[in-house]
């Protein structure tokens, strides 16, 4: 064996990506030292996705001084990768941990957002992925919107930035003022939800209770998200009410399409477009994947499909490696997934199995590995 | 791949060593329809020992009517294997399930079992392994040897059989009557425990209880096979007192080897010598062992570490499949395992996964055969 991708998603609760995949290259190095290994960390948007994106295929940090979720200059940063990406992760200014103990989704903004958008376009960058996750904003991605030119109207025709308490007072949207650099910029927002901008499934409903909305607020804001779906029909004619992915993010989702014209897209295929993963699966002999538990209902979408698909293709044999293995996953297999291994080695609930979480992945690696070299001799 | 063998334990609580097999065999012919798969269920020496021979090897089923714990006439039987060997499985006639709610160490017997031991040397077998385990029993296997012609006697001379509680009564044996035959045959009791005859770790101590007695009846009993060792030493020159596997089955693994002659093996050697277990791995592309847990405390005479050393000379990979795995087992790589797989798929207790462990062993051979077959591609 010469040569070892691992691409990972986090297990929830236990191990983040990163963490996984250190693991795994110890247990690896262990037995086989000389053979290469390829550690791609999976990014869910979230926090620490400039972290994942940079490990796996290099890059420097930028830091940029921008806006937090209340208006306040922070310092802030986001990713440039060696084939000019940038990556934006939303958290890094408008995340959830800025506004600890007061949260408020009808006053914070994603404004910092459009702020490293800016800045990134203005550094010459080509393509910019923005991660869509764990923020603290419920305002339509009209912030970043307007940081980047769009101006929103009230009915006395002032302008004015919208927060997901005023979204309701929006009649009138000019991207006339969009930053033009943006036009020649592939965007995309990296999205792993299904949720559509307005009504029960909605952002505001379904996010907006961990953003410290209450009842009646989730109504109010869903008004409003609502109110800006209908002018950005009426003034740039997209509909982005029932748009699947548009209520990402605080409706995050559907203004990066309404506004910038960003491709809403699973999370693992830009991975691995970003790192050009076809490309680097040409010489490898093994690629390990995981995640937290894999199960016939959340195939889609899910990390280790979207990895199975390229390496099936490919030829490469691919390992997953999870925590819970849940019931009929025989579709996995049809998708390429060579062994689905769990790292469960004694039978104990959850509590007690994710304390030893580490331990149980670097000896399944281990076995694994001593497995594989014991059939080839 | 063209001959695959099964050599699991079973898995206390779970599932048998029969079932085991059942189930690895379906579920490689799934993928493998046209292996062929040698099935050898692991006996215990215990109920059931002598299906495990027969399906392992084949044979008959041999029925011969002898005495119950209680001395009562009852159908009981031995396994006749093609090679000549006998298989008598002491449950059959002296086990605990015949006794019922009717436990007494100190009035069963072991005399049945001695009737099988002789029906099978009438018969001109030329081996004989005798299963320990499972028995009603504490009288020190005087009763077999009585059954077979030796002389038990009491301070007046008189001869008679003992049982548990008159073990202290005998002052003198006798083995001049032994029944001739039983000179040129093979005596083997299997026996994977290491208790010696008496004492706090003795066979009254440590299994009295379960078989109905209380601590004034433990002491009784302890004097009983301590007083038998004595009159052993003085009479026969032999010393089982301290004899690890003495203690196993109520005092009989002492009294085959004093009475009889008889060797004290490993339950995994005697049937991987039975069974010409080198012999079938000479043409075999792999070997599944199993048990329900593995651990490094527990390396000692179990059943994966057994065949771990055979399959290991032969250069034959072998696939431990476990209930849990427990720390420290690195030595069971070194002994020639090639993976160590545990069926837990989902993190739950004990209480919950031995539900579902057919379906977990199944799902885990499935998993296993395919990731072998993609290897190979």
């Amino acid at each position: 064996m010469r040569k070892v991708i691992l691409i990972p998603d986090s297990f929830k609760g236990t191990m983040s990506s990163c963490e996984i995949c250190s693991i795994m290259e110890q247990a690896i190095h262990r037995h086989l030292p000389g053979v290469k290994v390829v550690s791609i960390p999976v990014a869910d948007g979230g926090e620490g996705s400039v972290d994942c994106f940079l490990s796996a295929v290099g890059g420097i940090k930028q830091n940029v001084k921008v806006k937090d979720p209340y208006f306040k200059e922070i310092d802030s940063f986001y990713g440039l990768l060696p084939d000019g990406t940038a990556i934006v992760e939303m958290a890094a200014c408008a995340g959830l941990p800025l506004v600890e103990n007061n949260k408020s989704a009808t006053k914070t903004t994603t404004y910092g957002v459009g702020q490293l958008i800016a800045h990134a376009a203005q550094a010459g960058c080509k393509r910019i992925i923005i991660g869509l996750g764990g923020s603290a904003t419920n305002d339509g991605g009209t912030g970043a919107a307007a940081a980047l030119g769009v101006k929103f109207k009230n009915s006395k025709g002032e302008s004015f930035v919208p927060v997901g308490g005023t979204l309701k007072d929006i009649v009138h949207i000019d991207v006339s003022g969009l930053l033009p650099k943006l036009k020649e910029i592939e965007l995309v927002a990296m999205c792993d939800i299904d949720n559509p901008l307005c009504g029960i499934h909605g952002a505001a409903h379904v996010f907006g209770p961990q953003k410290g909305a209450d009842p009646e607020t989730v109504k109010l804001l869903d008004a409003g998200l609502l109110n800006l779906a209908k002018v950005v029909k009426v003034d740039l004619g997209k509909d982005i009410c029932d748009l699947a992915g548009a209520g990402a993010a605080g409706g995050m989702g559907g203004g990066m399409v309404a506004f910038l014209g960003a491709k809403l897209q699973m999370g693992i295929e830009t991975i691995l477009d970003t790192v050009g993963f076809d490309e680097l699966l040409k010489d490898a002999d093994l690629v390990f994947s995981g995640e937290g538990k894999i199960d016939f209902q959340s195939l889609r979408g899910k990390v280790v499909i979207g990895v199975a698909r390229r390496t099936k293709k490919a030829g490469v044999p691919l390992i997953a490696v999870v925590g819970d293995i849940g019931d009929n996953i025989e579709a996995a297999y049809n998708e390429g997934i060579s062994g689905i291994f769990s790292i469960n080695r004694v039978a104990v609930p959850f509590d007690e199995s994710k304390n030893r979480s580490k331990d149980d992945l670097r000896l399944t690696i281990d076995n694994i590995i001593r497995f594989i070299q014991s059939l080839k001799k």
